[in-house]
């Protein structure tokens, strides 16, 4: 039995992916943009296996047992098989036991299922030996797995063809390029159930005239301007189009009917809080962006961080200990001038309005570990005891 | 000394007035919807006078003496001096003293402004004899406040000219016509800032591609349907129609940029509240509607209240006692079905999420009151003690 152990990122779009034009094979109605953070601080592991002893395919996500058979999964596993045929790999022919498993909080809303379509695929390639493209694959088990394939800069072409082949992720830049680019999380405390985004976009699809209008109109020359701004590292006009197209996708799900909201008090709180700090400093020194939940995604240069960082310890107090509130790289903190300490009391919340930080960067893509200890799955081919 | 005092509605727009064509004359981009509401439950009162004795124009606004010298004011005053002159009015020479107020809080923001510049309007019209349209005057003095000068349910054209004398209000239908309309206006408590909608207007003009597309593409097709919904009485329609402007107004707000958000997590439950009622009774039987602030103005027929004022107090239970919690025409309880308390319960809010509730009806246009102790303002023209 070979065994692969994989790890994959975590990505976080800056021009947002909201619509499909083909359910079945998760075809997008427009391109998208996003970085991909560093596997060191938020990353799924997922180990595969293939034997003659498996009569079925088994899969294990987070320590539980879930369904193999789901369709989305099922592709994957087929299309990989296809192109391991095509380098005659034998394993191609066996069953399958996957295990997967995220080292953040699923609840936290942060991408999971990218990060771990995106390990299981690059495990799977692995295995199976197969090489070139495998965005095209992980696409087809979560939309914005395809871009968690690549480190760096990432696009995400929507494509042309009926078929899909042509609606692969390319690296727009390398995690190099830009190494002074820092992530804070804010993980928000929100007691609200969350809108799945499958049947959100389905929904603004159906009935939101201002997506139509975004995908065709905005989109295509947004996109543009934000390739050359990752490629000349212009943070002042990164950051803007960063927020632009946060805004206006949750601006697309308000005018979808019945309308959807993933933004909580808290999150438009950190979107008015970055926006008054950037009008102090008189230049954009921090960027936020929200996916499909009230989380905010913020970026800034290294040198900004530990003032921002400050601001926002004062705006959010917590309770827990440094070590709980404050995960992933290092953080110091900074003195506040007179007015960011006026901005901060005017902008102060309740003691709990974030549950958490997490500090990180850009990285690279999926790896492949060596090491025996890493593996998710025992030599039978079941979850270590550890998981 | 001739004293007129005049009540003026409010008004509640089901197609929404963002953005002006020309911010002096006050020309909106799109044709707007209201419905004005009773003056039973809430009004603006302007008393004002003219007299040889006064070396200058003077204003009092719930109390408080204002600014008479505001661009706005000026203008309406000469607007209606204009006209008078024509009618060969003697006051129309004269300085005039005017005081207003409103019989509900400010502070609610609940379109004061409106029935504010209705009320003086329609006040100083009488006073001078002026007949004919005063729409287009009142709008000088706040956009929407051309609409609180007619009763029943109101348009106002956006209008072609330059000069604006086309961007007047017209009634689609008087008061009478949908006898069974009630509003339940819901005040939320909210902490936060309000933006003024001016500068709002303003930035979502020069910055959102959504707005330019609402206007040019959705409104005109939009306020067709209305008319059509409102003439034939046809509620599901009509909910369907608001709640997607509402949406869409709201949407274009947050599409803005920096992003304007006016809702908050009370305004998005109510949301939620009233599409899965709805949902539970197989059609839109309440119709929600948000202006820029958090307050919900709900639509429905009067035989519906009874049933979802139930809920509303099951949903946002209050330490007021009911007569200052729910304020208006009076309102029954009803007694909720199994699936409707399962609704409540999940939905249940903490006590004093809505500061309170006021239930109301379509009404009419302003009224001059033939009372002398009706004024605001005493025999000297200075506010009366009692206001």
């Amino acid at each position: 039995m070979a065994f692969v152990t994989c790890i994959a990122p975590v990505n976080i779009a800056v021009i947002k992916y909201w619509g499909k034009r083909n359910e079945e094979l998760i075809l997008p109605l427009n391109d998208s943009i996003s970085c991909t953070l560093s596997t060191e601080q938020m990353c799924a592991r997922t180990t595969v296996v293939a034997s003659t002893r498996y009569n079925e395919n088994k899969f294990w996500l987070n320590g539980k047992e879930e369904n193999s058979n789901s369709p989305r999964l099922i592709n994957c596993i087929k299309d990989i098989k296809e192109k391991a045929e095509k380098v005659e790999s034998e394993a191609s022919k066996l069953n399958v036991h996957i295990c997967s498993e995220n080292n953040f909080p699923t609840a936290a809303g942060l991408a999971s299922s990218a990060a771990g379509y995106a390990a299981l695929i690059a495990g799977l390639a692995s295995l199976y030996g197969v090489k070139g493209d495998i965005s095209a694959i992980a696409r087809k088990g979560s939309g914005s797995a395809c871009r968690s394939v690549l480190g760096g800069w990432v696009r995400w072409h929507k494509g042309e063809l009926a078929d899909g082949s042509d609606s692969i992720a390319t690296e727009i830049a390398p995690a190099s390029h830009w190494p002074e680019m820092r992530i804070l999380i804010l993980v928000v405390n929100d007691a609200r159930k969350k809108h799945s985004s499958t049947s959100g976009m389905k929904q603004s699809v159906k009935t939101s005239a201002f997506l139509k209008y975004r995908v065709e109109k905005i989109v295509p020359e947004r996109t543009d301007q934000m390739v050359k701004a990752i490629k000349t590292k212009d943070f002042e006009t990164f950051a803007k189009l960063t927020m632009q197209d946060s805004n206006q996708f949750h601006s697309t799900c308000l005018d979808t009917y019945p309308p959807i909201h993933y933004m909580n008090d808290t999150s438009h709180a950190i979107c008015d809080l970055v926006h008054a700090y950037n009008n102090i400093k008189g230049c954009n020194k921090v960027a936020y962006t929200f996916d499909a939940g009230p989380n905010a995604c913020l970026y800034m240069l290294e040198q900004d961080v530990p003032e921002f960082f400050t601001l926002i310890m004062n705006v959010f107090p917590s309770d827990l200990d440094s070590v709980e509130y404050v995960k992933g790289m290092p953080l110091k903190v900074s003195v506040l001038s007179e007015q960011l300490k006026e901005l901060a009391d005017n902008y102060r919340h309740n003691t709990g309005a974030l549950k958490y930080i997490i500090h990180t960067c850009v990285g690279d893509g999926p790896q492949v570990l060596r090491e025996p200890h890493e593996h998710l799955l025992d030599k039978d081919g079941f979850p270590c005891k550890h998981s």
